[in-house]
């Protein structure tokens, strides 16, 4: 297949090169080339319960009008997978979640998988997906949206909530907020505490790579 | 990273290239450098119980001289992820079972995966990966060991197999037997029933090159 990916990005942005951050990292890992479009209303993207209800239906819809413009595989860029099941249904081609993925790359690389997000609790699409291999989750302090990871202290609250994880015997790390991608952190994380870390945006490139070939 | 990956064959043989196979495929698709070998005494791989418990040890051992010669990621090439604890507790490096990578492959895909092998169960390692999203499993009629795939009856046979998963209701396939990546399948198996076929060599490579940034 040649076709280009469609990547919905679940943060609002007026600004092409935001929108286009998570599209271009999977274009230049992948090779594969994206095309990335935000949903509408959403500055703060997906940060609790009222916030990802409300983005379903707009996820749907772009993810239509993705497939309609060419798009040969969809990537929901968000480790909620928000709206995964009903995007599925609604267009014929492969759809990935980054949450999903991520923890679906984490399985394939370790056995106790920690959680790192913005919110107090894993993504639930995240542990279903992670089951018995599940080992605890935490949130950077101070953070509670993706906006807040880009603030001076974030790349720091996020390292101490990573060394809590593999303190408490994780021996991988699922990065589950896609604005941990936007921030960089994954070498960082890598470097310090030696446990591989798997970043969503990533894993979903890896896995629309795969449906490629 | 830069150190090559090593391939445990499950199959027994004298011959280079038959040994070497899985690790030219990870080679070839992924551009990571791969040393394979096999464990001793096996001539039919692993097909049931006492042929799994026999080969865990051998492939420890195996495991521990791989990682001694430098590999920087180990892959177990068989779907039934044959002692992928006991190598994760044995050696340093990350160790990636081919059932469990193709299980996690699976599950970014889809959502209803049907689980094509050589024995009337599907492996435990890929079905506690897959938790709710195992949708059934079948064998090749007249198919019991890895070796029998390479019969001339073997590709039909397969392809009837895995066309009752999907008329069951799968929406991804997953290849429960390595053996099925050396008779080649996946294309013809896409072509025919339309949905992704997770090919267990494949995914094992996949996961691998994302160990390696």
């Amino acid at each position: 297949m040649n076709a280009h990916i469609g990547v919905i990005r679940v943060l609002t942005s007026d600004d092409a090169s935001t929108v286009a951050a998570h599209g271009r990292v999977i274009e230049e890992r992948y090779g594969i080339p994206a095309v990335s479009r935000c949903i509408p209303g959403q500055p703060h993207g997906i940060h609790d319960d009222e916030s990802e209800r409300r983005a379903e239906p707009k996820i749907v819809a772009l993810a239509r009008e993705l497939a309609a413009d060419g798009a040969g595989t969809l990537v929901i860029s968000c480790a909620a997978d928000p709206a995964l099941e009903r995007t599925r249904e609604a267009v014929d081609v492969p759809v990935i979640g980054a949450g999903s993925a991520a923890a679906a790359v984490a399985l394939g690389l370790g056995s106790r998988v920690g959680v790192l997000g913005i919110r107090d609790e894993a993504p639930p699409a995240v542990r279903a997906v992670l089951g018995e291999r599940f080992a605890g989750e935490a949130r950077a302090r101070g953070v509670h949206r993706t906006t807040d990871l880009q603030a001076p202290e974030g790349p720091a609250a996020v390292l101490e909530a990573a060394a809590r994880l593999v303190e408490a015997g994780a021996d991988t790390l699922l990065l589950a907020c896609t604005g941990l991608n936007t921030i960089g952190i994954r070498p960082l994380l890598e470097d310090r505490l030696g446990v591989p870390v798997v970043d969503p945006v990533l894993a979903a490139g890896l896995m629309a790579s795969y449906t490629r070939s």
